[in-house]
């Protein structure tokens, strides 16, 4: 993939189907240039108007001249050919943005014509955007290459959408409260320009401080890992992610033609790149006008300043549950200088209460004392339209005092009294937001990026020393036996096998078939005794376990019992372990993303509270104690009411060798272990159960 | 309490502290009711005009005439006098509201302010809404008595609020969507009325189909329950509650003077009478105008119609985590006919997706095919504004449909291209909303209200034989016997006495306090040594508990350890119990709502997962079985992956014993057992741990 810088920065654009037709698509993109106001040099192409228009030219092989962009708006079926000319005209023609439909979105014949397109890309070394797209938008050249109208001003976050419409609706929404936008870009199908060139493409661009990207898919997870890896937060990535679930992810598929993917793992790589992640709509417009008005706050502390006293409560519970925000105590100073100022009734304790008949000056007077002391802290002025509050003047007041405190929050409550306020804010890029819950949630999310940037950096946590092992043929020759038996499943003592090589501490066991193996006679009780069935899944769900059997007697009984339920021929004896706590760990291979690890609360509650975290390798020591973290039983880890913690470094150490085993054995798909039993009394943990998979 | 009827429906008013002078509070709430068009008798009371202004009284006592309603706003240290000569005025006068402020929120002297009102109130029954209030605007009598301007219509939904600023803002917004509303009443400080009675007026107050109450305290648990109880959902509530943690609560208490409450018995309050609880101040907003536009859904199958894939997806998104939502699968007739309007490329699945291209005649075919066949469903229309698109003519095309599909909800996304369609809408009673989430998300807890309602009234579950107990006067003698040596923890033979009583299944113990206790040869292993010590809440923090004890020498070894730790002089012996399900169960006594009982996951995980449901009695066997589903580990009580289930009967009964037990035992204050461990063999669940408190 080329460098987009010219597909998206042209001197000079083709169209290709341009037309003097109004209405017609080719029409509205020559028009939406022209009345943009781009400089550069446009070639309508369209063999029909050639002979009796003179600037029409009849393909793209006739212009000779120097193009860097061709927009397509021809039907799906004609634009393998206009890709082909302009890969071979002279001099060639490398960018493309095909806006036509009637490609994978439209069934098993545009499926196929997509492929063609990917073909010639690929042969010709082709950048193209779409198919299926709206185009693309960049106000600093003052260019919209796309088919919606619009007068779009320069901004500091560029939007990625895969959904046009979506970015149609944005584009009005910004315009509608005067922010600029660095870039718009429409991926549409994203059959070969996709959303992690994109972001390659942005990080580099110097006009865009923020990047918001809404996605349905992902189209490869490695890549994106790729691209993300080399941003590594320099600009915040706002997400909203559509197709969250089964009934989103079949939606997608019946208007993209896309497949359902993992949602956790793509949750996991947004955390593991700190994006921010929006909930829906309204959310991402919020952090698209943060980021456009109000630089990123370097401090969670607020100061509330309101006229209404059950808003400022509404503030106070948003910032009493969040982890990244908290009141500013105010000093002492500024307390008593706000007792000159308000009158009697005020609160000069964080909220400030202003009161209900607070005056545009009493306004002013807070936010000058405010910003003679405290300037650096975010502050949020909330406003209820009371008989006594201009909500006009306020705002001229906040649009100064925003001069002094760069970090000004708005939230002005109401209806007609207040919307020519709420827009004369917005133009003097001051963030209004309609509740002061969502003034705050923004900050909070922002807030959460600002500050696991600087948690990323942080060192902790030590690497096990790494094991240099050469590929055995030993493994191999386990993969091999297994697969001439059409074994997917290894029985344990070939998983011991491998697991050992590794150091991963599987719990010592006894497999055997028949009752009269001579080794039983050796056999120290309490024992368990399970089922060794490649078969078998789930041993337990299979009735395929007894446990603490205390002697020879019971534990017949148990293999006929054990035989009977699973019909299974292999057992495996076990010593009955002290109680200790249950994990449960494991690794699978993503189609899209790759190796994953996950590990979490194993046991009886398992599946009940989900408890769980996934990496995405390569994943370091210190990556691995950051993230257990995000456990909701952490505390029992860290050691809880009077009870020791466990050992972290063991449990990293075990993520860690899972990650090489997994790396070096490419034929192993996944492994399950559950549970890994942990200590917090010096013993080593033991992984009582495992099943590993082959592909 | 008398009724509220006349205070909110005076025919006769009467200003103490009217004005000739604009600006004053008395001047603009008598321009307010005038302006507003009421047709009333107002009677201004003012000694200082009384002699020049014909029209004025010098006293209330001097107006001899009939007065429904007296409007106070004078100086808060004046309220009291102006009270008594209403209450011994001829004919007597009932009704006040005391818009002056300066009473419990402005300190000390307030509070003294605030008391006399109250005694005042008490000893001539007078009702008086406030002080430090707005007043209330009742819209069909053309009354506003408040001191906020703005032209307010008939409408379905009541607004009561403890915030006067916020109702001034939601004032101003419903105007702006052309909502009516039924009454807008502000409670202030509510030292007389307060939410229950006001609940209990508008119960029976026929223009009010829905109540919106914004609280930030409760403040009779008790009174509200009651007024609940009354209401039992005839009429949706929907509430959103400020303070619901420590800094909220301090926000408040610094502006209202209120104390802290237990928050989570509040929000327990709100589910068992199926409250619709808003989480911010603009999901309240959409509550109030899905309630005052369109009526409640019957079904929660939704139809989803869309210019937008993006969109449609994000909506789909949100139904597919829903319970209460799913896509309505639509017939083949209506797929059919929806095929032969819509060009290729649609989709004619739920979402049906019209194409960026959907012009205002292809939304109309499309919901003309939908009101033929389905309009008993929801209806659900997004668009986005794309050139072909006219969102003015779409807004008319969908306000003819909405008199043929009453539940017909709109998402109008962008910004100046739409920002006229919407006001269309909403002046036509079609609820639109910022994005289709929030549609959804309205919906949602709307329909979670109707399905609740009837799952209010399925009956499940029996009450186990009730316990026909007289006071006996042993429970005294344990009482007073504690108290005299002023202990308020019971000892655990104490406890046991008054459990068996009750037949809640306390394991059987044996007490001790010394080695040399002849009863301990007879001590069965394993066993459990346990500190018994009114002082030591948590024994296991404490170290107080040895488990599994084999011999006499451990025994030995282990109550010398505890004796150590605890400095205790009573010791318990248990049988070792076999593992089973662990339950924390217990009661307290709030000082606002009383009695509440609650349970949920015990053990380990019980402070890390907080998996517990709370009952505010009177509760009822089908009550408590309906509220268990509520616990995550609600699938391993009913049996899970191959495992038995357990007795819910059993969880039931205890609960209702314990819940026999406080209502008889005032004495006690609060029971804590943890764990009630539980089985699913067919053996009986057992008390191993429990604290009992007396007041």
């Amino acid at each position: 993939m080329k460098k987009l810088e010219s597909l998206f920065n042209p001197k000079s654009i083709a169209i290709v189907g341009a037309s003097p037709k109004r209405g017609k698509l080719g029409n509205i993109l020559a028009e939406n240039i022209k009345i943009s106001g781009w400089k550069g040099q446009i070639y309508p192409v369209n063999p029909k108007y050639a002979k009796n228009h003179a600037k029409y030219f009849a393909s793209l092989q006739e212009i000779k001249k120097k193009v860097d962009l061709v927009l397509v708006a021809i039907p799906a079926t004609a634009v393998s050919q206009a890709l082909l000319e302009g890969a071979t005209a002279s001099p060639k023609i490398s960018n493309f943005a095909v806006i036509s439909s009637g490609f994978k979105e439209a069934g098993t014949e545009g499926k196929k014509l997509e492929s063609e397109l990917v073909e010639i890309s690929e042969k010709y070394q082709l950048n193209i955007l779409g198919p299926n797209c709206l185009g693309f938008i960049n106000p600093k050249q003052k260019l919209n290459a796309t088919f919606t109208s619009g007068n779009f001003k320069p901004g500091k976050v560029a939007i990625v959408s895969q959904s046009g419409a979506l970015a149609v609706a944005l584009l009005d929404w910004t315009e509608s409260i005067g922010a600029g936008l660095s870039k718009v870009i429409s991926i549409g199908n994203k059959s070969v320009v996709d959303e992690s060139d994109v972001i390659n493409y942005l990080a580099g661009d110097k006009d865009t401080h923020a990047i918001a990207l809404y996605l349905e898919d992902i189209k490869s997870g490695g890549k994106f890992i790729e691209a993300l890896t080399k941003l590594s937060g320099r600009k915040p990535v706002v997400v909203i992610k559509a197709g969250k679930n089964k009934l989103g992810q079949k939606a997608i598929s019946s208007h993209t033609g896309s497949l359902a993917q993992d949602e956790s793992i793509i949750e996991a790589a947004f955390k593991k790149f700190n994006l921010i992640q929006a909930d829906n709509i309204p959310e991402f417009q919020d952090l698209i006008e943060f980021l456009s008005f109000t630089e990123i706050p370097r401090s969670g502390e607020i100061i509330v300043v309101t006229n209404a006293g059950g808003p400022g409560v509404l503030a106070s519970d948003f910032i009493g549950k969040s982890e990244q925000l908290s009141l500013l105590e105010l000093p002492t100073k500024v307390k008593n200088e706000l007792k000159t100022l308000l009158p009697a009734g005020s609160s000069v304790e964080n909220p400030i209460d202003i009161l209900g008949d607070a005056t545009p000056e009493r306004y002013q007077g807070t936010l000058e004392i405010l910003s003679k002391y405290l300037a650096k802290y975010p502050t949020l002025a909330i406003l209820t339209p009371q008989s006594q509050t201009d909500p006009d003047r306020v705002a001229q007041v906040l649009v100064k005092s925003k001069k002094k405190i760069p970090v000004l929050l708005t939230s002005f409550l109401g209806g007609k009294k207040v919307s020519k306020a709420k827009l004369a804010l917005k133009e003097k890029c001051i963030s209004d937001f309609s509740s002061p819950e969502e003034a705050l949630a923004a900050m909070e999310k922002i807030l959460l990026f600002r500050n696991s940037q600087s948690d990323l950096k942080k060192r902790t946590g030590n690497s096990p020393k790494e094991l240099s092992l050469k590929k055995q043929s030993s493994s191999i020759k386990i993969f091999d036996g297994a697969l001439r038996e059409k074994r997917h499943m290894l029985f344990w003592n070939e998983a011991e096998k491998i697991f050992n090589r590794y150091k991963i501490p599987l719990l010592k066991s006894t497999s055997f078939a028949a009752l009269n193996d001579p080794r039983l006679k050796k056999v120290k009780f309490p024992c368990v005794l399970k089922t060794d069935d490649p078969k078998i899944a789930h041993r337990w769900d299979k009735k395929g376990v007894v446990l603490n059997i205390s002697n020879f007697s019971e534990f017949k009984k148990a293999y006929l019992r054990i035989k009977k339920n699973t019909k299974s021929k292999n057992f495996l004896i076990q010593p009955m372990q002290k109680p200790g706590l249950e994990l449960i760990l494991g690794m699978k291979r993503d189609s899209s993303f790759g190796l994953v690890i996950i590990i979490g609360l194993g046991g009886t509650y398992a599946e009940i509270f989900r408890d769980r975290v996934i990496f995405i390798p390569p994943v370091t020591p210190k990556e691995i104690l950051r993230k257990l973290r995000d456990l909701k039983m952490y505390p029992i880890l860290k050691g809880y009411r009077g009870e020791k913690g466990y050992n972290l470094q063991e449990i990293a150490n075990v993520i860690l060798r899972i990650q090489q085993l997994a790396s070096e054995n490419p034929e192993i798909s996944e492994i399950d272990i559950n549970p890994f039993l942990i200590y917090n009394d010096g013993r080593k943990g033991q992984v009582l159960d495992a099943k590993v998979y082959l592909a």
